[in-house]
C-alpha cells in the first residue's frame, strides 16, 4: 500500500520504519522535509531505514492511499489543514494521536473528552476522509511490535465505515496485533482517548510504558443481568 | 472486620453478600431500612444471605471499621453527608462508585473528570476519612469473583495513605484479586474513573460486561526510551 505518515517524531518514525519493512511504500510528511532530514537523529534513522522518504504533509498524503496521523494531538488539525481536504478525500485516515494539552504537566490534561473526541473533530473538519481511530492506547514500540509482550493483547478500532476499519484491521494484523476489537462508530473514540488518562497513570505506577491491556472475556456463560458502573 | 456497605442496589448487595460469606460482619446502609427490607427482591436476597443486616447510613457506618461507598456516583456525597463526618473519621472509606451523570444516555457522561475526580471530592468533603478508590473498573459479578474469568486480571487502588491501601488490598485478595496495582495517590483515581468511559464502550462492543483487563507487562528489558501518547 502507498502510505503517508504525518509527523516525523518518534512515533511517526517508528511506524513508518516498520511499515516500510513490511513492504509498504512509505512517505513521511513533515513541515519542512529538508530541515527535518538534516537533523542528526533523523539523518541516522534515514540511513538505517531504507525505502522511507520525506515530503511535505501535502505531498506525502497526495500520493498515498492511506494516511496516518502521527502528529501530536494539539497540532493535528493544523497539520491536516496543511495536507488539505483534496488530499484526504475518500482516503482512510488512521488517527493514532491523543488529545493531550501541551504543557499541562504530568499526567497531562485532555483538551477534548467525554462529549467529543479529537477523532470526531478531525472527521467533522474533513468529512470526505474515512477516519479510523486506533493505536493511541499503547506506546510506539508496542504499536509496531506487540509480540514482545509475550502474550496476545488488545487494540481497538473506532470509525463510521466498516470498509475503512477492515483496511486498518488488516494493517494492524500485519503489525502483529491478534486481538483487534471494533468499538463501533467514531464516537467510541471518546472512550479510547479517555483511556489515555488511565494509561499514563498506569505507566507512572509501573515505571514503564511497555505494557498493554488484554481484554479478558468471561469463559462462563452469563446467567443473569449484571449491573456495571452505575451502582445505586 | 466490621464493614458497612452504603447502598442496597445490585452492587451493594453483591459485595455485602460476598463479604459476609467470607466471615466479615456486614451491615448494609440504606435510606430507610424498613422500606428497603420490605421490597420483594431485597427480601428474597436477605433470606438467602444470612448474617447481613440493614441499617440507616449513619448506623451502618457508625459500627464499622471499614466503609464501602457502593451508592451511585451522583448521590454519593449526599449519602456520605447522611453518614456524617464523625462516623467516617479515621476509617478506611473504599469508594467503588463512578461519576456517571444520571439520564445522560448510553454511554453516560461523567460529571467530574480529568482535573478532579469523585474520589477526591469525597476526600475533600471528609478530610478525616482515609479514602481509597478501587473496584470501579469492573462489574459487580467480577468485583466479587474475578476467578470466573479463568485468568488473572488486574484491579487498581488509589489513595493518599499506604496503610489504608494495604487494608483494601488485603480485602481485594480475599475476594480473589491476584493483581492489585497501586496507582499512587488519590489523584490517580482520575485515571481509574475516566477508564469507565472506555469500559462502557468495550462492554457495548462485546455485548457483555463480563470482562476485565489484564495489564500485560513487557517480558523484554527496556533498551531505549520510548515515546508514548504524546507524539510529535
Amino acid at each position: 500500500m502507498r502510505i503517508a505518515v504525518l509527523g516525523s517524531g518518534p512515533v511517526g518514525r517508528a511506524i513508518a520504519g516498520r511499515l516500510a519493512g513490511l513492504g509498504h511504500q512509505v512517505v513521511v510528511g513533515t513541515r519542512n522535509p529538508e530541515v527535518t532530514a538534516s537533523r542528526s537523529d533523523v539523518a541516522a534513522w534515514l540511513i538505517e531505514t531504507p525505502g522511507v522518504f520525506f515530503a511535505t504533509f501535502a505531498e506525502a498524503a497526495g500520493h498515498a492511499e492511506l494516511v496516518i496521523n502521527a502528529a501530536g494531538g494539539a497540532v493535528s488539525i493544523e497539520v491536516l489543514d496543511q495536507v488539505g481536504k483534496a488530499n484526504l478525500t475518500e482516503k482512510v485516515l488512521l488517527d493514532i494521536s491523543n488529545p493531550l494539552e501541551p504543557d499541562s504537566g504530568m499526567p497531562p490534561r485532555l483538551f477534548v473528552k467525554d462529549e467529543d473526541s479529537l477523532a470526531e473533530q478531525i472527521q467533522r473538519r474533513f468529512p470526505g476522509a474515512r477516519v479510523v481511530k486506533s493505536l493511541n492506547t499503547l506506546n510506539n514500540r508496542l504499536m509496531i511490535d506487540p509480540g514482545t509482550l509475550g502474550e496476545t493483547t488488545s487494540v481497538f478500532v473506532s470509525g463510521n465505515e466498516d470498509a475503512a476499519k477492515r483496511t486498518v484491521t488488516m494493517l494492524l494484523e500485519q503489525l502483529g496485533h491478534r486481538d483487534v476489537i471494533d468499538l463501533g462508530d467514531l464516537s467510541t473514540a471518546r472512550g479510547a482517548e479517555m483511556y489515555v488518562a488511565f494509561w499514563v497513570r498506569v505507566a507512572l505506577a509501573l515505571g514503564t510504558s511497555d505494557f498493554n491491556i488484554k481484554i479478558v472475556r468471561s469463559s462462563v456463560p452469563t446467567l443473569a443481568p449484571s449491573r456495571g458502573a452505575d451502582q445505586t
